[in-house]
């Protein structure tokens, strides 16, 4: 950016331009571990002020960034072309819950957890549990379509947005959508921008449905001797035609983490946890959990424990959460992917996974969505050593072919950002890069927004 | 279009083409009762002939029309340039189920209650129920967005797809989306093309979600002496958290309408009915059906009435079944629309209904999917009396001011087609119509896919 550019945007954001080299150093990073300065950090307060951005970057050719927390891990929020990063931390305000309408209205910069919170203490939910919840955001979650525990049941951050208002890369200012759960009004501009990266438009604004608070909840976790026993437990319960609200499933790699590093309670021999949640009306969760519970055993569960109450919950929730923690002490360095395969192929995933780790003499440690096919693979490395790196590699892109091979999707709710890109066209074939290029061209001729995510090959901004 | 059009179709098609006066007539009208006769009718057995008949039409300029049962309301199957008609009738095999992973993945030509039944026998559920289910297709459904009876609780068909196959305008075949409920790479072509009309791509397949099929089900019939009070006994439901998956409310002129014409047992003054359906576990719905009752009851209900098994859950829905076939046996000519507001606005747009029919002296009978704001509003007209048609007209551009004024939405479920197209930009603006124009162009440059619909002004092909 030159200084006429950065002169303008002082024009519009005064105070709130920082350009020391400290400021552009705290926005040059995300969760992928990767950094990339930007020439400048901007927070606005106003869809106005982001329209005012996008026409100053049409003028003066620069990159414009959107941020939110940061937490992603597909490098959706770098500035990996420099530019103006546009942090929506300052646009946090919800505007309104209808308690009546079951609406909320929100600013993108609104933390995920604040909004689940709020709507909780009205009897109402609002679905969408990335696990990152405590500081990632509304416009983040939109931004990439992010997903979470619960999508085995209540589906992905897509399927309760309603409309959004958001500033194109033309610089238009445009609301889509409506206040309704119908609504069939011309093409559907909203879904398109959810998911779409900040690579079409800046969101400023949403409108997001929320669902009746389910009345009651229980939980329960699974020991099996192997994660192929855990899968096809998971595949039997669904068939049997069980929707838990959450599923999730840990291999050897991550119960082995667990019991070692953090030395929580797993039965001897135990190969894999499983660690499932019902909810629904009162009089109906607790029949419910009896029959996932003899659905594992039917599937040789070494042990099921159940929570009596919420404290007993969060004992067993425990061995999920220090998954990640745990693979941190143990090796800070890990490559974190996010594929999915249809529900009925885990178990076969599974065993590629074990024995990928093997043939490549790597640590891989799995975990993840079970209900919906989701699994996390971290495969651990020193950082240090760049012929383990390239192999690391190696693996991952051995993971995405098995992945579409077995009818799966390589990214579940990451997004592609720069960590997926050299592999987009292994998943939507050429023709698919092709459309959806075609589709970026639309809406941003001149390439300002977040170049250089999804696609491999595009110029820096469009001279 | 020209003999060497027609000659060329007709190597692609052989005998399933067909262009005498008598087949065009055949394929020439829709629901709306309007009808455009079209060049010549095919029959596709697979993407390929569609693909084949895309590239002809960008080579000779001549309209392709996709067309499902022609059910639509909004004219969206009528060839209003001419062209040919693509007729998906023949492209109607189911081609799994797969009851693993909660998949289907269809043909366009299935017809819905067909795909609905054979999803039921092994247990499972597909949600969405246009009235028309028992004719209308899965491609038209997708075309339009097409919603239903239990969209409160289920959602739209756009809840329900994964992923489609499709022809471009282009002449591109494109496989979108994925074959599960995550998944996030690249931009959102599915739910691009879902509610599209047929103006940007053909669909040719599609991968639809399926979910377990409640266990249970129960059903009430509330009456009330006005719309307002059952109106605000939705409202008063939904924000007690109870979400069934029908509320369909009737009102006076409904009501009366069934009880003259049909001869139904209505309670002396009676103005509004309200028929309520709640699933679930066996062991919730009965208390489920409780509450509702208790809430029809606070709201001032007459009278409600429960069915106790499958044959008097028929005898309820009677009421509401026969209120089209009540209508149309006084006046055979009706403008239906189809306008969505909040849940806790239901309440005005009655009242402003009631007052439009008497300040305009027209018969306007009201019924709906109360529990997502989705009023189908029908006006009766003799149509043979000019100046009447001209007060429904502007009747009708009324209550779609009052429609956007209220914070909904002008089509719920029917979509714009030809219908509504002069009031796209009362809803979406100005800037709205453009930014769709620009995809419209972006995917059929040619402007060869079902041209005349959704926007207003648009040329038959481009030259």
């Amino acid at each position: 950016m030159n200084v006429k550019a950065i002169s303008a945007l002082r024009e519009v954001f005064g105070e709130r331009l920082k350009d020391s080299l400290e400021d552009r150093i705290c926005y040059s990073f995300d969760a992928t571990g990767k950094e990339f300065l930007p020439d400048a950090v901007a927070f606005p307060l106003s869809a106005e002020e982001v329209r005012r951005t996008v026409l100053l970057a049409n003028e003066h050719r620069f990159p414009v960034v959107p941020r939110g927390a940061g937490s992603g891990f597909s490098g959706g929020s770098l500035p990996v072309r420099g530019g103006v990063v546009l942090s929506t931390e300052r646009m946090d305000r919800i505007l309104s819950i209808d308690t009546e309408n079951l609406v909320a209205v929100v600013e993108p910069g609104v933390v995920t957890e604040t909004l689940k919170e709020e709507v909780k203490k009205r009897g109402l939910y609002y679905p969408p549990d990335p696990a990152s919840l405590k500081f990632c955001t509304i416009g983040g979650n939109l931004a990439e379509c992010a997903g979470g525990m619960c999508a085995v049941k209540y589906g992905v951050t897509r399927d309760y947005v309603l409309g959004l208002e958001a500033v194109l890369g033309t610089g238009e200012l445009v609301r889509t959508g409506v206040y309704t759960v119908k609504g069939v009004v011309g093409y559907d501009l909203t879904r398109m921008l959810v998911g779409s990266e900040g690579t079409l438009g800046i969101l400023t604004r949403a409108t997001l449905r929320l669902i009746p608070l389910p009345e009651s909840v229980a939980t329960l976790l699974a020991f099996f001797r192997a994660s192929e026993q855990g899968a096809r437990a998971v595949a039997g319960m669904v068939e049997e035609r069980i929707v838990p609200c959450a599923m999730e499933l840990m291999d050897r790699t991550a119960v082995d983490c667990v019991r070692e590093i953090v030395g929580l309670p797993v039965p001897e021999g135990a190969g894999c946890a499983l660690l499932i949640e019902v909810d629904g009306p009162r009089s109906s969760v607790a029949q419910e959990a009896d029959r996932v519970e003899a659905a594992c055993r039917r599937f040789d569960a070494m042990e099921v424990r159940r929570a009596a109450d919420a404290s007993g919950r969060d004992a067993l929730w425990a061995l999920r959460r220090s998954i990640s923690p745990a693979i941190r002490r143990v090796n800070p360095v890990k490559i974190n992917e996010d594929i999915v395969v249809p529900r009925s192929r885990l178990a076969e995933m599974f065993a590629f996974l074990s024995d990928l780790a093997s043939r490549r003499n790597l640590k891989i440690v799995n975990f993840g969505h079970a209900g919906d096919g989701n699994i996390h693979v971290n495969i651990l490395i020193s950082g240090k050593d760049e012929e383990e790196r390239h192999r690391a590699e190696e693996a991952v892109e051995e993971v995405f072919r098995k992945t579409v091979e077995l009818g799966g999707t390589i990214s579940g709710e990451h997004g592609i950002g720069i960590a997926k890109a050299p592999f987009l066209e292994m998943e939507v074939g050429p023709l698919g890069v092709s459309v959806m290029k075609r589709l970026k061209a639309c809406f941003d001729p001149n390439g300002i927004l977040n170049p250089g995510k999804i696609f491999l090959s595009e110029p820096a901004v469009r001279p």
